[in-house]
């Protein structure tokens, strides 16, 4: 018997933004789990901007993607064939197997990248790739950890309508902060300020965003949550306070340069405010999991902590999903539901 | 009986590199010391890059010089009259009143900006204004405190030769760095490298930058001590190593800037290597003051640590002695003899 898995591969590494001709499909058979090992349907998967990180060609902190072989991601799925003792038929699991329907891995391989079993009785299985799995903690962890948040703080948050900016956003309000979001669109903007966010700012018609900053937080920026980079940073600087903290989470805005570009030409009020700038990877920050976790419940349970998604169907849009990351057409969360 | 004082001070707020149009030279009549007040010759004042922020009429985190009025700034000298039974006539003492030859001021009021009684037998009196004072601790603080070195560590420093960031390499040195020192003329490279410093690149014949850093320091960089900002802060991060710490504590490159510059164009490393950079004021690290004068002495004692300074004479060449700051022609510490 075998078990046939479409997979979504890069074709090539994709030069500026990532375009449809960069992907490809690919269909392998797989044998069913043999001892030690268990077959996976996925059911949910995820798409991530650090994965753009993965497709240069250049090693950084983790590897770059094969060309021609199924991506990699995190990827919510049941468990059909078991040959290990420890799984059954039917258990939810959380693997870095994603970009592929199905596929059959020894347990031992999954488990030295995050495998994980779910209880998807409280929280829903995709929930796991969003505000209950790893951008909900890179949200925590560079909130606190990172940025030092301390209650009653006013806190800033670029990509704010994204997985990781709105668990931000959401996490500081829950703990007493004034909270700032930048977004791309009106509907966004209302999602947010409908989810508590005192002011939600479209940063495409703001106009000048170092006012509509300063507008919209007077008594300045205590912590900048950053996604996005470029003309955010700098507007950010403007509005800092004397020891403020720049959680440096992402910039997207810049994942898609083919050549350099400049950073904030206010770079130099580092100095005189004494701010942080630090950037963080949230595997390093496992530590703060079980912290997290425990808030986790009773924060989604009180609707205090929402995840918000955006779904395209089918691994054939996969590479649609990717690209929805870069020009903002889409909400929270961006999934891809396999079945 | 009357004593005068000719003093330095701003005409008006220098547009760019300061000029010598842009100082003005007085003389006032002072009366000595009544009750409460003490009257102070000055024999040296200090020159440093911050002052260039307090000559833009805009407040940061210190007032701007008012045109017209002696500058302010770090000076030792003796008291020549006394009102005060604490302080005695021919007591060395440091204040923050220099650009002046002579002043009669309140005790209180003095003690209010760092007044500080000297003891000059056994570190001579201008190496307050140098390794034994403010730029000193802004060397410790900034090396340990904010770029939290660790020995056995990878150091560069920009600025290298200068007051601050010469006493950085031979702190490290001492500490078991292996120190990497950018400085601006093959006189100052080979100043610091006599003085242990493991790697002094000219940065004006080293052609590209962060390949020259790469071959002094092919193990990476662990922490960078940024004195300049611009083109050293870009090579900089291109050869720091993952969690590396950046202690900023000057951008001299763009004090003078009439327009903004952009920043390095490689900043979104600071994510991928989980980076820290961070600004600082020696002012909010007083805390370190105590650890790092214990250990001054014997380092100094040791010749570990040394003081090299450039001395102009008069209070009529401290506008130039200032100016030399920031075209480089001077080494180690800049001082103004002023007896």
């Amino acid at each position: 018997m075998t078990i046939t898995s479409r997979n979504m591969c890069l074709k090539q590494y994709p030069k500026g933004t990532p375009t449809s001709d960069d992907f490809l499909m690919t269909t392998t058979e797989i044998k069913p789990a043999g001892k030690g090992e268990i077959t996976v349907q996925n059911h949910w998967m995820s798409v991530d901007p650090y994965m753009r990180g993965r497709m240069t060609g250049i090693k950084t902190y983790i590897a770059p993607f094969e060309l021609g072989q199924p991506m990699e991601g995190g990827a919510v799925g049941q468990i059909t064939h078991s040959g290990h003792p420890d799984y059954k038929v039917g258990d939810w699991i959380m693997t870095m197997l994603g970009w592929r329907e199905t596929f059959t891995a020894p347990v031992d391989t999954l488990k030295k990248s995050m495998l994980q079993k779910l209880d998807v009785n409280m929280i829903p299985a995709q929930a796991f790739l969003g505000v209950a799995g790893m951008p909900g903690l890179t949200a925590y962890a560079g909130l606190y950890k990172v940025g030092e948040y301390k209650s009653g703080e006013t806190v800033l948050v670029s990509g704010a309508a994204g997985a990781v900016g709105s668990t931000v956003c959401q996490l500081a309000k829950a703990d007493g902060a004034t909270v700032i979001g930048l977004a791309g669109s009106d509907e966004k903007c209302k999602w947010l300020e409908s989810h508590g966010v005192d002011h939600a700012i479209n940063y495409k018609t703001a106009g000048n965003l170092t006012k509509a900053i300063k507008k919209a937080a007077p008594q300045g920026i205590d912590v900048y949550f950053e996604n996005v980079g470029g003309d955010m940073l700098e507007a950010a600087l403007n509005n800092m306070n004397m020891f403020g903290r720049i959680a440096a989470c992402g910039m997207i805005s810049q994942y898609n340069n083919e050549a350099p570009t400049p950073g904030p030409n206010n770079l130099v009020m580092i100095i005189g405010k004494s701010l942080k700038l630090q950037g963080f990877i949230v595997s390093n920050h496992q530590d703060c999991a079980p912290e997290y976790f425990s808030k986790l419940g009773p924060l989604m349970a009180s609707g205090k902590l929402v995840q918000q998604e955006t779904i395209l169907e089918g691994i054939e849009n996969a590479g649609e999903a990717f690209m929805r990351l870069f020009d903002g057409n889409k909400q929270g969360k961006m999934l891809v539901k396999l079945t």
